[in-house]
């Protein structure tokens, strides 16, 4: 039998699995709840629970099984050590054996989730084909993965790839969530999207189809692709801080591609013609050169990347 | 008898030459001119022919040489093959191979000048015990080195580590060398300093010892020590875009220190106490603990970076 690889993506209501081939391709996935009572203290010995449950279902013997990737929320060291996850109230443990030990010595190993997805996309996803690549995820917040040669940048306490709070604009007055003041997280998050255009629909009276619904990214999004002018004002503000924080970026690791996830990205390709005209103004000759592309495997990226982490490059 | 290495740092008047132990002491070192006639096609075939007169001199065979490092001005990938270097009026070829096979096959590796520099301040200098480093360097320009875990990132097109070009100001009128507009180099290279001064003075008629003088970053600095309040508001600025500078590529790679080198690096320590208010202003949080240091190898950096090129991490 060929050999087989699970991928782990743990969130803070959901754990998202998925049995996958050597090659990449999902041969089941499934979720369990995460169940965070008690310090998160059943959180690992359910992930094995179903993982076995799984096994068996599939035939699979621990020999069969090259191993079992796992992505976290918070911030993990080269040794699968993770340094607090608030969300999940665990402290300072290894994921990396406490998993492997309830597997009965099963392979692990683990990463910080927003770098595990990252490397999913590069290896499925918007990514394929490069081995430097910044994965940018504009969610709630904004998370960055960085893969260089391969493999994730995990930064010497794993605050690597920690984009969101590049600093882009000195006159801001409203602190961002970190403390600080100018991140590019203010503007570019989903909530950053709606702050911007809530400060331009209160800067006038200009008409705009956005006075008339609900202020979110989406919506934002449908009235710059109707062309409304005032959105496409806001969409501009948008693409003028994200191509400033990415050309940061790219003066420092010098990626081959950016790909654009999270949900200001189901916007599409437009997102990306927001942002290039400012990336190019802003960056080093030397990065010009650079490719957008957008996430492609949404909600599936951790599975993926979590396998992938089990590869190695 | 014990393994020898060479490291060569090639630079657009000298070429500076080491032999040194696995260990990473230096056990000779010299210089050579680089002859830039006829397309710099006699350069490499000047390095081997003095390297192995040395060999001749310290009675060394090829199997008791490790390999030869050599750090040259201009981009280079992975496999040795540098993509121009107009200084030295070369096109894209592979000097790994080509000076390999000028010394019989010897192991030779090639990286970037900068990034070999930064590499051997890891080893040896300013970074040493640490894997995970930004080097600076304050000099004409404002150039960076980034080593992740003990390598040197070069990133997809050898542009990895150009920080100098990170965008800090977006007032600034003046175009700075590379076209862009508020690039860091603009107010941290050894002319950014002098720069910054001038603006400073030409603002009002207040008593500074900086208007009796030449001003270059040395009498900048000199005047700070000395509590001159003008040189203390130019050093402030200078910290100012250096902090924020390096907050932003803290945000990218999450280094465990930053060692800054260069001719404005002579200042010594109280640059950094210039720099850290800025830092702390704005990094993000992950990031704060981050150290600063100064280098200590100078102009002998380049060799032994070269040199540790060839025994790897």
């Amino acid at each position: 039998m060929s050999k087989r690889l699970y991928g782990v993506d743990l969130g803070g209501t959901t754990v998202k699995m998925g049995l996958f081939d050597t090659e990449g391709n999902v041969i089941t996935k499934w979720e369990i709840p995460t169940v965070k009572d008690h310090g998160g203290k059943h959180i690992l010995p359910d992930i094995a629970e179903s993982i076995k449950k799984n096994m068996t279902e599939n035939n699979l013997s621990k020999e069969d099984v090259i191993g079992v990737g796992i992505g976290v929320p918070g911030p993990v060291d080269k040794d699968g050590v993770i340094y607090k996850a608030a969300n999940l109230g665990w402290g300072v443990f290894s994921v990396r054996n406490t998993l492997s030990d309830l597997l009965d010595g099963i392979k692990v190993e683990a990463g910080n989730d927003a770098n595990v997805a990252a490397l999913g996309e590069m290896w499925k996803g918007g990514g394929k084909g490069h081995k430097n690549m910044v994965a940018v995820t504009l969610g709630t917040g904004v998370g960055g993965g960085i893969i260089i040669d391969g493999k994730i940048l995990t930064g010497s306490t794993g605050a690597g790839g920690e984009i969101g709070h590049i600093h882009v604009e000195d006159n801001e007055t409203e602190s961002c969530g970190c403390g600080n003041k100018g991140c590019l997280e203010q503007y570019t998050s989903a909530t950053g999207v709606v702050r911007l255009a809530k400060r331009r629909l209160a800067e006038d009276d200009k008409t705009s189809v956005l006075r008339d619904e609900e202020v979110n990214s989406k919506t934002v999004w449908d009235a710059v692709k109707i062309s409304d002018s005032v959105a496409i004002e806001i969409a501009n503000t948008f693409g003028k801080y994200l191509g400033k924080g990415l050309a940061a970026v790219a003066g420092v690791v010098n990626p081959e591609i950016f790909v654009i996830g999270g949900g200001v990205s189901k916007a599409g390709e437009i997102l990306i013609d927001y942002i290039k005209p400012s990336y190019q103004k802003y960056v080093f000759n030397g990065s010009r050169e650079v490719k957008f592309a957008l996430a492609t495997l949404g909600n599936d990226a951790g599975i993926y990347g979590a396998a992938k982490l089990v590869l190695g490059e």
